[in-house]
């Protein structure tokens, strides 16, 4: 079967089945990272041009932050202290070096907010730019996506859909200035309009909320970052912690920028916030009541666990099971403006 | 500038300018593998089809064996012992499930000789298959690069050169079977001669020398494995402990079946030994006079360490300079066969 029908999951299901434990991991394939015995966290994810990020309106500083920020995301959502980033660039050899330099500034950038280090890595010549970080971390007592449980509040830092939306802005802007080049001689690149700035920032530097993961980890149960959407993510929560998770779709925290976003572009805010992947926000359960700021950063209660399995959306008074998922890495669309069907919130399972 | 211009060592070095330390690194970039503070060493390799391995002529599996094989090498390279393999694979989409299913399994053969497992990874969708291997492992007494003595002896183990003498019995057979495919209707796989069976297997999979480090390691001084190349591996020795090393050309191992296919292909058996690399042989010093055969492994002593610094080649009394280098993974050819020109060897610094 083609990879991309299989679909994530099944690969991962696939490799689990083909490798074997021999006693050095704790906890291994099918967390945001993997924890070694001694409290070491450990992860790798890979990003390619076109499919990831965009050099057309991406500088190569900002790609390195952005895979950086991506990276070291799964470190915080294991509820552990990054300490060190190996980069591994597959990069045409033609690129200039300045570019490479540009590159690793960013990812130095991200380390520095972070307190962890670039500490190596590898770079081979090919047609295609491709980055793979690895990013190890500490943590004594690891938040996995399995500790949520029947009675906990689930809480999400910042706003959902953020990433997304600045995304669109960026494309959108850069398909309107290439139209502008073709018909005039020279197009100037034009600015990003003030409202969709955060989005745009989020988008671009996706930082990990370390310090939230800091002053709330021992009340933590159930832990994840946003990087499939909303949906998937919850829906992962659900699934490794063998719990039912009810969002209230009035409290899942939308920006107004990204409403606004939303409503030029003609999309459903919640949807959209549902579907929308690589906020890289905290996703994470707690029994505790939470205040609505943790050190600068809003953290929304937008739903319960409760016994019994799958996700659900509340909405006015209805309870809608929340059948799909935001983005799959092999057989979703590049971005989750494809996945914007009307089938992923299947309405027929009302109850 | 170009990086291909710039080459590896200039990459790192403006690399090394670019990011800071914080204090979580014993040994950072420069050597095979980074060493954590507590023990922990951490390496990251990337491999692209058409660069690293091709899919004319190997299997997947072959292609999880060889690029674990080459991973793992960095861990052993540091006297460390394997613990996990995390798997960063970006691949075309349209690929079969079978196939990954093949690669991992390649990847897991490693990890069971060498008693690590994998333990994550990260499949993204791309149109070029790049894979990117992050390997951990712990080393309570690392040996670097920079460990070389004035006063010891060199040693390799294995035989150099084996690996790209298989490589090209491969891609011959590969080419031939091609043409022949054109002629006739239908080809058969033509089986490796007899002779060549070493060489491709060494290709194929280079099982890291683990056994012995494992026997050696309290007496091993300066360690590296030979992925570049001989002299580029050397050299890196020589540069790292700011010592001397002169081989001695007669006592390099060469097997008969690598000087059958030099013989064959009208090439040099001692300039082929010194360029061609992906041996992942070990290349070491140490002060003892060592055994010719440790666990099972050919050891050999090629060498001295002395005080001063270059590269040295004595042969039939004279002892010449080596100022070139095997691979280079940006400025270089793919292949050490581009690098069998005069130039590495300059006779005229004869001393």
């Amino acid at each position: 079967m083609r990879i991309d029908r299989l679909g994530e999951a099944g690969l991962i299901r696939l490799i689990q089945r083909t490798v074997r434990s021999r006693g050095r991991v704790k906890v291994g394939i099918g967390d945001d990272a993997c924890v070694l015995r001694g409290g070491t966290v450990i992860t790798t994810d890979a990003y390619a041009e076109g499919v990831h990020f965009s050099l057309t309106y991406m500088s190569w500083r900002q790609v390195g932050q952005r895979c950086a920020c991506a990276a070291v995301s799964d470190i915080v959502a294991m509820a552990g202290q990054p300490e060190v980033v190996l980069v591994s660039l597959a990069i045409p050899p033609s690129a200039d070096s300045q570019s490479v330099k540009q590159l690793y500034s960013g990812v130095e950038d991200v380390c520095a907010e972070m307190r962890c280090e670039v500490a190596g890595g590898d770079v081979i010549a090919t047609d295609r730019l491709v980055l793979a970080l690895a990013v190890t971390g500490k943590a004594e007592h690891p938040k996995l996506r399995s500790g949520a449980r029947s009675g906990d509040r689930v809480y999400v830092t910042g706003s959902v859909g953020a990433a997304e939306a600045g995304r669109i802005v960026l494309a959108e802007q850069s398909r309107v200035q290439k139209s502008e080049c073709r018909r005039h001689s020279a197009g100037r690149r034009k600015a990003v309009p003030m409202w969709a700035k955060g989005l745009v920032e989020r988008h671009l530097r996706p930082v990990p909320r370390l310090q939230v993961v800091r002053a709330l980890a021992p009340g933590i149960h159930g832990l994840i970052d946003t990087s499939d959407g909303l949906a998937t993510d919850a829906r992962h929560l659900c699934v490794m912690s063998r719990v039912r998770i009810v969002l209230d779709a009035e409290r899942i925290p939308v920006s107004p920028a990204t409403a606004r976003l939303c409503t030029e572009q003609g999309l459903d805010p919640m949807r959209f916030a549902l579907a929308s992947g690589e906020d890289y926000e905290l996703l994470f359960t707690s029994r505790r009541p939470l205040p609505e700021r943790v050190n600068g950063v809003d953290v929304a209660c937008i739903g319960a666990v409760q016994t019994g399995s799958g996700l659900f959306l509340s909405h006015c008074g209805h309870v809608e099971s929340v059948r799909l998922s935001g983005y799959d890495h092999l057989s979703g669309g590049v971005h989750s403006g494809a996945l914007l069907g009307d089938k992923y919130v299947d309405k027929s399972a009302d109850k």
